[in-house]
């Protein structure tokens, strides 16, 4: 049992590490960059604000618990910004290790337990995964909104290519929000 | 329902200020203070991964979602240090008049649920509470002997002082993780 703790309490100073994961994105006021384990506690409320719009069937409590998690693997991968450039097949390596040795951390159940809730939140099919990844698309373009753009001027992001990279898997997954997000992307890039 | 997700979207936009909250603590390497928003975080990690630590009866989804939205009302109220002074009465005063307005930011039935599920944390009464408070006792020490002893040396803390503040609330509501800690404290405190 001390073992057992022994290991649950390494995963969790361990995972103390995602805090200094810097996003792109910049928190609201642009004050500074976002990081990613702030930015898992603000998904964490979206979830718990907006389950009004989540599609029939899914469990809130497990989409937030999949929210709590889903970036745990950037504390050795590092976080991949939506707008930029990268080897999606490297990448996808590189989190499966981090999966790999972080939920390793702990007792072989937990370990269990976390990396199925990781990899269904990664696969994207179950109506809670869709759901917590429309979520995890919707967030930064609001902050965005309410940072000057945030990292859309850095990166030269059109409102095209918004609508293609985000547009498409918040309507799949909340198309109430989306709704709400398309007329204020037009309008932001139409006041540049 | 425009207006419904209009407020949802305001409370949602409001509540990222509670990243810019800094903490008296300091994260693991003692690399900067920690903020309010990837504390909230690190402790739903927390009840996820200790769960099996919670007494009988204890429903870790709930804890959860008290922890997501426990700090929220230092937005206006700031953070209270526990090894810090201050006017509890004037303090409570103040953390009432932050939870009418921000969870008034929100819908109606929504505003009353949250509003509901701090109240129940703040009193600290429901077996659901008391879990949830105890892990936010024990967090902070935990990185602390990760972090050079974090806040304890700048607030000239003793042993004494953290068994007292800390260790009460911790033994109440999670025995186990309180036998886990207090070796670690004589430990740290011995090697100074």
């Amino acid at each position: 049992m001390t073992d057992r703790l022994d290991r649950q309490l390494a995963f969790l100073i361990e995972s103390d590490r995602l805090k200094r994961i810097e996003r792109a994105s910049w928190i609201t006021g642009r004050i500074r960059r976002e990081n990613s384990a702030e930015h898992s506690w603000h998904l964490t409320l979206f979830a718990l604000t907006l389950a009004d719009h989540a599609p029939e069937g899914v469990q809130i409590d497990r989409v937030i618990r999949m929210l709590i998690l889903h970036d745990l693997v950037e504390i050795d991968a590092g976080d991949a910004p939506i707008h930029g450039s990268h080897n999606a097949e490297e990448l996808a390596a590189q989190e499966q290790a981090a999966a790999d040795r972080i939920f390793g951390l702990l007792p072989r159940d937990l370990g269990e337990e976390f990396r199925s809730l990781w990899d269904e939140f990664e696969a994207a099919e179950s109506p809670d995964a869709i759901f917590a990844k429309s979520l995890d698309r919707f967030q930064p373009p609001v902050l965005n909104l309410h940072a000057d753009g945030g990292s859309w001027p850095e990166y030269n992001v059109t409102e095209d290519q918004i609508r293609t990279r985000v547009g498409h898997k918040v309507s799949k997954g909340a198309p109430g929000l989306w709704d709400w997000l398309s007329p204020r992307l037009s309008e932001w890039f139409r006041g540049r």
